[in-house]
């Protein structure tokens, strides 16, 4: 059972008037639910109440941190088929789907908490004194991190669980021990309130101070406003899009004390095929392609938006190939009629750009929210001529950027905005002309894949997700793998400190 | 022989009209060199060849790059008397200072130079295939870093050699694979200029790429304005004030592409001394204190700006040794007669607020840029009443806070704004009433010494040199010792990368 309510810690309310419900986009009706936009008071309550909670919860130990983060899982699991519907009722995503992405969130709440069994995920320092040294003595130097204080997570509607509101920001800020004010997603609301009940249940069930966790409802952008303005909030981490992580930014930065602000936003993610691939496996990589392209509706972030390579006989009938596969695959529902109407918009603002050619398009969707996937085409010449060619298109979308030969193909590349992805495909007689486009990739992405697809983000220690900006804020810290606690905490130093007084991780 | 005009890369250049002079404090008198404003072209110059220098340097090998550094180190050694003389001229500190400081520099560039020989300093993550993984095997995924771009300096009045020119910024910055352009200090170019040759001419002996390193002159905020903002920078370190470190980043967080800001701040870094402390060693802590004070003629960025004890008869006797042992060391030289004037106007403004006692003052100096050392006095309860004064006095001064009691003296900690370090001066039979003042000062500072003084930070690994916001704008990161690289570098994961294609640090 929702309420449609604010979890203040532990305290449900909902004293504000502004309202809404979210959508079942298969049916294109409202789900039942009321969900109260939280009101300024309830924000300062919620940052108040975690600035207390902090005060406990970074002296909390990770072995209890990490049963924090173990009873979450469990909560969650426990929530079963309820929480499966309610998911694919406000997604319109598959319950398989549903199964998965809930899997990779319960993966990633035991990640962090094996994590932090103990405390070399901080990367503690010492430097032992030299009392002998001349000119001068050297004092004993340790250094460890802290958790820099109560953390605002705005998490994705495209992973309604597993970034959103036990998802890896959330995960990752309590692993470091930061209590967290999730805004939850207007999308996805219901699923957001069952997984906040999951959170507190789990809190109280192993002891955490009430306040580590709070939930608040917010379709208009006051509440991520007053949250991110609020003293008590140290941090924030946001997934979505570019213009919504800027205007958090801003806000952030323009505070009298400024917070980091880690925000994953827009990405086309651009694919190089190079010839002798094309030539030598068009018929599979046409097939795979069309695979990521739809993959989840297009609706992930590192979604194949842009595949670039150099123009041939071979390259034109890939395209064909591609566009056809592409739109032979069922089209799916999107996860929201707003989203569904900006992948129409900015779709048809592409393909009326001068030069684009739409290769293939699914003309008729059963369903209102189903999305009509398209393939399009553009010169190297005219793709490095026209900015708007470079907007994201959230869906199953992609424009092909045909570039006359492979130095066109690498300015098209250097002239991208920031991405958290670029892919490579290549035969293994092409490796010694590849040295110009890895260097492009290098300074445009966050992570290059060789011979695969972008889409799939494995949660593992060498996983970079995040890139130069747009892609993200902060291309210094990853959203995803268990690096990302790291952008919740600072270092410290301690010298010539007794051992009893130091902490754990430095004893 | 110096010329005032800018480096951009090997070339001098002085196409402006706008004109300024270094002063010699001692004499109070302008030095005979005019420099010349870097005008705006210059500045995109400058940045345009960094971005190239760039493309060439970010893939120079890690024991090329420590060439460098080492012949930077060497060069600067064989400045010799002539760099030493300009550091005093310009400065009005002593030649010991002088040598003691180039000491450091030349430290700092070698432990980086140590640094880079391997490739361990990335912190190289990697994470082997599981082909046979299911539902879906795993790829191998390999994640390291990779440097920003062109870096930005704008060095420290306080310290010409160690944080300006060819500093710990400059040298963190060249060690990541950054091109560096160094927006010179006004109040001492000359030195700057020097120090700017002998990194153009290791530069030049090492074959690094033209660009790498530039030194623009810049008495007015339009150099470093136009710095900031241009497309072609990457990032930016800053030693500094609040308000210019605050300026700066705010313009970097304005730019179409935000970029990283270092700024390394104000602090007053406020010393806890407990009471049996002052029973058992006032007459030495008095001493050591008045020691700290004045070190540098309190220009330094560590310098103890707030004592705060328990209020008692020991205590009162205590403030009142401290007071006439600070004064009775001889008065110094500042750094400059803008300095001298801040510092007379801030000490006499704290000292002019409600509550305040002056306990002791230098009443006369006798040069006209000497610091007239002050020790201030005032209750707990005014402090908390008085933001005023938290303001830093930058120069021998310091403010001693009476706290009725242990509570009090916590909620002082607690209002205080982020500060570098604070300090814990305590008996052994103390150690149990310390958890609160540990908790609090965790909260508020980047590093925490026992029973010493703040003045003097090591160049370690496990040192933290940074605070929470005013102390540096990114409390995540430090501006000393080797740690301080990460500030230039962010993580790139390679996936399924074929390994003759990998950088070095995968393979």
């Amino acid at each position: 059972m929702i309420t449609g309510k604010n979890h203040i810690g532990q305290t449900l309310k909902a004293s504000g008037n502004t309202t809404y419900k979210t959508v079942n986009p298969k049916l294109n009706l409202e789900n039942p639910t009321a969900f109260y936009d939280a009101t300024t008071t309830e924000v300062a309550e919620a940052a108040n109440l975690a600035w207390e909670a902090f005060k406990v919860y970074r002296k909390v130990s990770g072995k209890k941190r990490a049963e924090f983060l173990n009873a979450i899982a469990d909560e969650i699991l426990a929530l079963d088929q309820e929480l499966l519907d309610m998911y694919t009722t406000e997604s319109g995503l598959p319950e398989g789907r549903a199964v998965g992405e809930r899997g990779r969130t319960i993966f990633q709440l035991r990640s962090f908490a094996d994590l932090i069994q103990n405390e070399d995920w901080r990367t503690n320092v010492f430097d032992a004194a030299q009392p002998d040294r001349t000119p001068l003595p050297k004092a004993d130097l340790r250094k460890t991190t802290i958790p820099l204080g109560p953390v605002v997570v705005l998490g994705a509607s495209n992973f309604p669980l597993a970034f959103s509101t036990a998802g890896g920001d959330t995960a990752s800020a309590l692993a470091s021990g930061c209590p967290v004010i999730v805004k939850s997603h207007p999308m996805h609301s219901g699923t957001g309130e069952l997984v906040a009940n999951a959170v507190i249940t789990a809190a109280q069930k192993t002891g955490m101070p009430n306040g580590v966790f709070s939930n608040l409802n917010g379709k208009s952008i006051d509440v991520g406003t007053a949250l991110v303005q609020h003293p008590k909030v140290k941090a924030l981490g946001f997934t979505g899009s570019v213009k919504g992580g800027r205007a958090l930014f801003n806000l952030a930065a323009q505070r009298e004390e400024p917070i980091p602000v880690f925000a994953e936003m827009g990405s086309i993610n651009p694919v190089i095929i190079m010839p002798k691939a094309i030539e030598k496996r068009s018929d599979t990589l046409s097939t795979q392609y069309a695979g990521s392209i739809t993959l989840g509706t297009g609706q992930f972030c590192t979604n194949p938006g842009l595949i670039i390579m150099v123009d041939n006989n071979h390259t034109t009938q890939f395209i064909k190939d591609l566009a056809a596969k592409t739109v032979a695959i069922d089209a799916q529902c999107m996860l929201h009629p707003n989203i569904k109407e900006g992948f129409v918009k900015n779709g048809d603002q592409i393909a009326a750009q001068q030069g684009v050619e739409t290769v293939a398009k699914i003309q008729e969707t059963l369903h209102a929210n189903y999305a009509p996937s398209q393939i399009t085409a553009v010169s190297g010449a005219e793709f490095l001529n026209n900015p708007k060619l470079h907007q994201e298109v959230f869906g199953p979308f992609s424009l092909v950027v045909k570039a006359k030969d492979e130095a066109e193909l690498v300015s098209v590349i250097n002239g991208l905005e920031g991405q958290l992805t670029g892919t490579i495909i290549a035969e293994t007689e092409e490796y010694s002309k590849l040295h110009d486009i890895i260097d492009a990739l290098e300074d445009r992405v966050g992570r290059i894949i060789f011979n695969g697809v972008p889409t799939g983000v494995e949660v593992c220690p060498s996983m970079q997700h995040g890139g130069p900006y747009p892609a993200s804020t902060d291309s210094r810290f990853t959203a995803v793998g268990t690096d990302s606690i790291k952008r919740w905490v600072r270092p410290i130093s301690y010298q010539s400190f007794p051992k009893e007084l130091l902490p754990k991780a430095l004893k």
